[in-house]
């Protein structure tokens, strides 16, 4: 990688206010790269730089950005560069940003901008959040199909430089409905007489506006697709879901189900930027239900005082006991939901993962059982490390149900089964595991 | 989607052996979703289906699976089947088949290839493994820095329809060095005189064969590319990675990712079909050393046991105490591992990472504290309470220290920061968080 190479970051030169090396740094990296420096910069800060970018690639740059990263370096420019800016920018990406603004500056977007790109960009913004419709790009060719391949070319030269890149184009009727994609490779290497409805695949994948975004983005990489079309509920040709944007939703929504996994709110955002309060209240809400919820395992003790002050050592295993179940049933519950996340899961799958996951959690407790009798018996005699270790088996093979069953449960009542994160799993787990293993430790003791 | 339409799924018809109801639903599919289908048969009945899908679809599906089921497939082939469908794969996707196979299938394979083939599979699987090497196709139109856009396209039509799919193609010198990319579309729409040097982007990323191929998928992502150049120690072209083989890469490393951040090593495979054995084999790695640093929680349970007897209620709470430990660092973990992962963090940003997440903490942890406080009140009485809240709030600043901190140091000695797993980091800060709160109980209560 390139990383190697630069010594300088960005940050000291802005810190030093080193306009000509700041000058100089940006004329040497990638937008990309600008992008992401610009991204570990505070807001206030990043304007400087960005105000040094030559025009053409100042939109590049500015693109990259996230929604809220964009906002605030539109904040910091005049209203002739404010306005010039959103005008270039793409119809899509535009949406968003407006979606995602402050009332205040999405009325001033939308004000500043043409009466053409205003209708597309309303457009977009009329379909629901995270639908697809608000990621895809109206901004492409648009190809007849009874057009010939040479004709087809000759369309694409006329208006190929002005939309976004073209690698496929949707092919429609006259009734604008989509017949199929045609990629332009093969345009290129086809018969010029060829007519566009013989080159078409019948399979080309479609989604509807409405579709959820995650989904569609899912297809595009499984299909393995440059773009996915988008059409509307009269299959009529609406934009294109181009795989970069595919790609970035996937990882928004794979970092949103690991944050989800450990019983955080997703947060939007770059780490470096997001402030201490924001983090702490995205991760306050499941922390406050699972320490109300742990409760129950201060009255599960409670129920078993006596069998406690009987024989106190049993107490000293609470924390392995607990811990181990919480292990296991982490490992399945995430070994679920992201199968059902990258649909190797579904839901009529539910008895074939409940009776798998029992038998690991079965092998497993067997294999724990014997080490926790090992150490259970040099720690405290055997009697005590038996129960311990019957337990263990009980509580890994409860765990791994409950672990495996609640995702799937959640995706059938309608909630993100990524919600039943580990420490969800855990916090059950340790309630109910200690109600087996003071029963279990009741009866091998004879208490 | 096209999920509401399916009624009768695939592997019924299998069952029944309903050869034409089979025939009837491969033709009504597209090339991806059969292969999802035939992934979730055992694979001994997948090759049924495959045999009688026609010869044009069965590369495209075959291409579709993984590794495991492809080494399934064609072992139910006959020899020329077996060696016909081996040829025509692309020199990627078959050089990982064949890197990954066992050693008779391997063999048999790389002797059923014609020599020239066989020179490109070797010359791939010379590559380390996760390397980008492994990944790249070699298999595409490669232009001359001096020719005009007009004698490219020539080329291409000539080349074009041999080779994969030609959305971006390099651009060479000489040598053989990479001077750059230039998409199809820019040839279509330039000056047929113009100089393709003229037309390449100075900024082209690229990256070396040896680089860690998951570097190389989100150098992909980041740059929105839809493919990237990869290039021998000096600068000559050797192949691309394509946009596809990224995503499907970033879905790998996410996938592994989330595995160990539930302390399991990560299974390749579709969860349907790996085996119980698989699966436990996978998750008991980490359980086991885990239930065997939770014998440190026994040991600091006994070395309190003095104070235990002289305050029973000092049981009733650890529970709580470890669950709520253990889910403040995983949160910290997770977010810091994730960060990482998609490069939002570095290792120089550790100061900083350390100081924000001890503050999000003790946040955290006063507020939390506050629960526990009320909690401890109804249920025991104030003075043990007071222990439990001040325990709460140290306990939480320290997971999250020990969260944050762990995934870094592991980058640091060149581990993967993602073992530092959530059940990791519960153990640790298990045996911690008790001493903080027996020591805390026993200063609060004047023992």
């Amino acid at each position: 990688m390139t990383d190697a190479k630069k010594p300088i970051e960005l940050d000291q030169l802005v810190a030093a206010n080193d306009l000509v090396g700041i000058r100089l740094w940006l004329a040497e990296h990638p937008p990309y790269e600008i992008a992401d420096a610009l991204t570990r910069l505070p807001p206030q800060r990043a304007i400087i730089p960005f105000r040094l970018l030559d025009k053409e690639r100042e939109l590049e740059v500015f693109e990259e950005l996230d929604p809220s990263q964009q906002q605030a370096i539109l904040m910091g420019l005049r209203d002739s560069a404010f306005r010039e800016l959103l005008e270039k920018m793409g119809p899509d990406d535009r949406a968003r940003l407006i979606g995602e603004a402050p009332a205040k500056i999405a009325a001033r977007a939308l004000a500043g901008l043409s009466p053409a790109e205003r209708r597309v960009t309303a457009a977009i913004l009329g379909y629901p959040e995270d639908s697809v419709g608000r990621f895809m790009n109206p901004d492409t060719v648009i190809l007849h199909r009874n057009l010939t391949v040479a004709r087809a070319l000759e369309v694409v030269r006329a208006k190929g430089s002005e939309a976004e890149i073209v690698y496929v184009m949707p092919v429609v009727d006259d009734g604008r409905r989509l017949s199929g994609m045609v990629r332009l490779s093969e345009l290129v290497t086809s018969n010029p007489d060829t007519l566009l409805k013989d080159l078409v695949d019948v399979f080309t994948p479609r989604v509807y506006a409405t579709d959820p975004a995650e989904d569609a983005a899912r297809l595009v990489q499984e299909a393995n697709l440059v773009a996915l079309p988008v059409v509307d509920s009269e299959e009529r040709f609406l934009g294109l879901l181009t795989f970069d944007d595919a790609l970035e939703l996937i990882e928004a929504a794979d970092s949103e189900d690991i944050a989800r996994q450990a019983g955080s709110q997703p947060i939007t955002g770059h780490y470096a930027t997001v402030g201490v309060l924001r983090l702490a209240r995205a991760r306050a809400v499941w922390l406050l239900l699972l320490i109300i919820a742990s409760t129950l395992t201060i009255n599960v003790m409670q129920g078993f005082e006596a069998t406690l002050e009987q024989v106190t050592a049993l107490a000293l295993f609470v924390p392995m006991l607990t811990g181990t179940g919480g292990n296991v049933g982490s490992q399945s519950a995430t070994a679920v939901v992201r199968a059902l996340a990258v649909g190797e899961v579904r839901l009529r799958d539910l008895p074939r993962v409940i009776w798998k996951e029992s038998r690991v959690g079965l092998l497993l407790g067997c294999m724990l059982a014997t080490i926790a009798l090992i150490i259970g018996s040099l720690l405290v005699g055997t009697a005590v490390a038996a129960a311990v270790a019957l337990s263990v088996v009980a509580i890994c093979a409860w765990a791994s149900i409950i672990g495996s069953t609640m995702p799937l449960l959640a995706r059938r009542i309608g909630v993100d089964p990524a919600v039943v994160s580990a420490p969800l799993v855990s916090t059950l787990v340790d309630a109910t595991g200690l109600l087996i293993y003071f029963s279990v430790a009741r009866t091998v003791l004879g208490l």
